[in-house]
């Protein structure tokens, strides 16, 4: 098998606006791979190619009259399936919404449609973007997971059936499947996405993408808000109208988390690289040895993944107690079990749990005085052997509680499978941290660690 | 026309308790309502008295038991009809969701039912809880509107075909039309009760309640947010498991906000007669020419209806360019107008509203150092003549601005129609502004001003 290639979607513009490529030809070869890939990959819970190819015929009309309706006018895009749209069923990988649809397009698909970007079809998450995985195989490795819960989108974008995918994140659903399958994925600021119709109704949860290139998942985003915002009552997304160049940090924190524990021999090493070349271009590198306010951040962070499970179960417990009520055979032991975890809460517990939150990124916040942004890895590992569990999020996590930007740069592979790179930001400085995740990829390069597949 | 009576659950427990009243006898007393002024005053949807039977005869039973579920076991409610339940349509008072259900009880439906109430059927709202008013008629004068957009909560429990009702509130939706119904409306702070399920996704909007006396609302809130919760990310409302008591503020600063300036002399003459009773207690009422804080704030409030109104646009524009794509034909033109003045905006105009709302904020919460709550009129008049519109909400807008607490007290009539008082609190300080205005309804009295009917 070649090693997958995602395709980058900018580097073509020029083609389209020269007229040596149009967005049609661009979209057939995403759906020659999804002829020859998907079979394997089930990447995909429902495609729409005929809608796609006409959408992609317009698409290249304009751009032929010079007046496409954006960056990203012919970019094709799966959308994860906790995500409405009005043409596609909306089934949140779970029995009870089989063949479900509300009928209209979540804020974020609609604002992609205006700006011209194509809707090529449904991408498998797990059980309400939560366990329980989908089929999805990793591209790069069939017999391992994509990760999840945004599988579908990570897998398709990483094998180029895809220019970028819609995801969501509230553990590590973003960055966990983008690290795996060698793709960008952005998570941004808290409500940085018009969360709008989309079901992941959580206090972390945010709505992000996954591409092959930084610039890629810029302009899907930037695009996405300048048309639908962010969340009501929040800023959205906030920088330029197209990705920002590099800039050289002076000086980026290594962020420890409880996960470097458990990382393995060859993550560690490609992490070591990475630090070793940034060093070596001259950023200083912080650790909980310099300063001790990221020593402090860090030994709150352990605290992180069940700070998470509890807030996320208190908020799951209404839609999950409806669900239970239309047909409990048809949920995963898993979200049953979320539902009594919920239930043996009250509301003071969890006010308990916002408040502890709320200390943690205070404790996060004040980093911003002494880093450009935090680098960590994206995973433990590359993806785990198995399809029936989507891998460990205990480094996704931290953003996700954090609520701040983060970003995974698929910089290094470990006997050929790929591992992000993840680089943390400061609330709304978004911007700031594509600056930051430009330079760190041009200088980390690309590390090939040379070791037995885990 | 007798004077309508809304119907006190609180008061009835002891009843229950002793067994000389029973859910079901209640229940059947709101159902002889129905039967006699339904057909006149259009305050449902949808009914479902059957079921509603059956279940005050189980809460009867649990009662007769002595293991009542809550303090609202057997409370007759009404849903507000753009609040999700999965025994009845949720219409939204537009043609486009005709019959739609989503399957589904929304966060405080099921908790309600968790608690025992009984639920009584959907009410009708204006279109999308905005401006496009439903066939609903003011129980106290069918020429008149009831208010919206929880136009039909308040007219059913201002006529006591319901003991409480839930309302949403983003501009003046629960206050106007509880204060032209004679009844107690209750808007909690930001994120004070789950929205899950309820389609009033805007950043001021507010789940709330309708019913007759302050403690039913406390009650009925209470009660799912102690199995709901707030909003995800919000502490919810915070407070006792049962009304908190009166307590004697020592000062209270009457607000006067732009409609004032439009209040009939009538309205003001109630008004002042509230005051001059507050201060014969012995509250210090202040002023803006006490307070240069008071005075910094009204000035800002002049803006409060134009900045709710372009924030609200912004934050409409999903879903409404989704409601176009779907079928214009079946939008009043208000909602057409709504998306373009959306459209004509950008996210920067958006954030900079946001901002200055911040501002205006931090005006109000700084007079929490100045006085208990501020106390202003509900509405300039009482309900005016006519059903195609819902009354002006110049003095309901401003506690949505500014997210705070706000509750409408049936203190006054005129000329034989209601007028609500108003109190407004702090921030997630909702239980001190119930006990502030259980003395203040105790205080003012019963203020009947002799008029003409406006």
């Amino acid at each position: 098998m070649d090693k997958p290639i995602p395709c980058s979607f900018a580097q073509t513009l020029g083609a389209f606006a020269s007229g040596t490529e149009t967005p049609r030809e661009f979209l057939d070869a995403c759906i020659d791979e999804i002829e020859e890939r998907e079979g394997d990959v089930q990447a995909f819970t429902f495609l729409q190619l005929d809608a796609a190819r006409a959408a992609a015929d317009a698409s290249t009309q304009r751009w032929e009259e010079g007046s496409p309706l954006s960056a990203i006018d012919g970019m094709p895009i799966g959308v994860k399936d906790v995500i409405e749209t009005a043409d596609m069923p909306t089934q949140m990988g779970s029995g009870l919404f089989e063949g479900w649809s509300p009928g209209f397009d979540s804020a974020s698909v609609h604002a992609l449609r205006e700006a011209g970007a194509i809707i090529v079809g449904k991408t498998v998450t797990t059980e309400f973007a939560a366990t329980r995985p989908g089929p999805t195989r990793n591209p790069y490795d069939l017999a391992r997971t994509p990760g999840g819960s945004s599988s579908g989108s990570a897998a398709a974008v990483g094998c180029g059936m895809l220019a970028g995918g819609l995801g969501t994140q509230v553990v590590g659903s973003i960055i966990r499947p983008a690290s795996y399958c060698g793709v960008v994925g952005f998570k941004p600021s808290l409500g940085g996405i018009n969360r709008g119709g989309s079901h992941d109704y959580m206090s972390q949860s945010c709505q992000g993408v996954l591409a092959a290139t930084l610039e890629d998942a810029w302009q899907m985003a930037i695009e996405i808000v300048m048309r639908a915002g962010g969340d009501p009552g929040y800023p959205g997304l906030v920088g330029p109208a197209v990705a920002p160049d590099a800039v050289k940090p002076g000086t980026l924190a290594f962020l420890e988390t409880p996960g470097l524990e458990i990382a393995t021999p060859a993550a560690r090493a490609a992490l070591e690289e990475a630090l070793e070349n940034l060093r070596r271009a001259g950023v200083t590198i912080v650790t909980r040895r310099d300063s001790k306010a990221l020593a402090a951040l860090e030994d709150a962070l352990h605290e992180t993944l069940p700070l998470t499970r509890q807030i996320n179960a208190w908020e799951s417990r209404w839609p999950l107690n409806t669900y239970v009520d239309r047909d409990v055979s048809k949920l995963s032991k898993g979200m049953v079990d979320r539902l009594h975890e919920a239930e043996a809460m009250n509301v003071e517990d969890y006010r308990a749990r916002l408040v502890r939150r709320d200390e943690i990124r205070a404790l996060f916040a004040v980093l911003r005085h002494e880093a450009a942004a935090c680098i960590t890895l994206s995973a433990p590992d590359v993806a785990p052997v198995g399809i029936e569990a989507t891998g460990n999020p205990i480094f996704a996590v931290q953003a996700s509680l954090l609520g701040v930007p983060a970003l995974t740069l698929p910089v290094a592979t470990l006997g050929g499978l790929p591992l992000g790179l993840q680089a943390i930001g400061y609330l709304n400085e978004d911007a700031a941290l594509f600056s930051t995740a430009a330079f760190v990829q041009g200088t980390v390069g690309d590390i090939a660690i040379d070791c037995e597949k885990s």
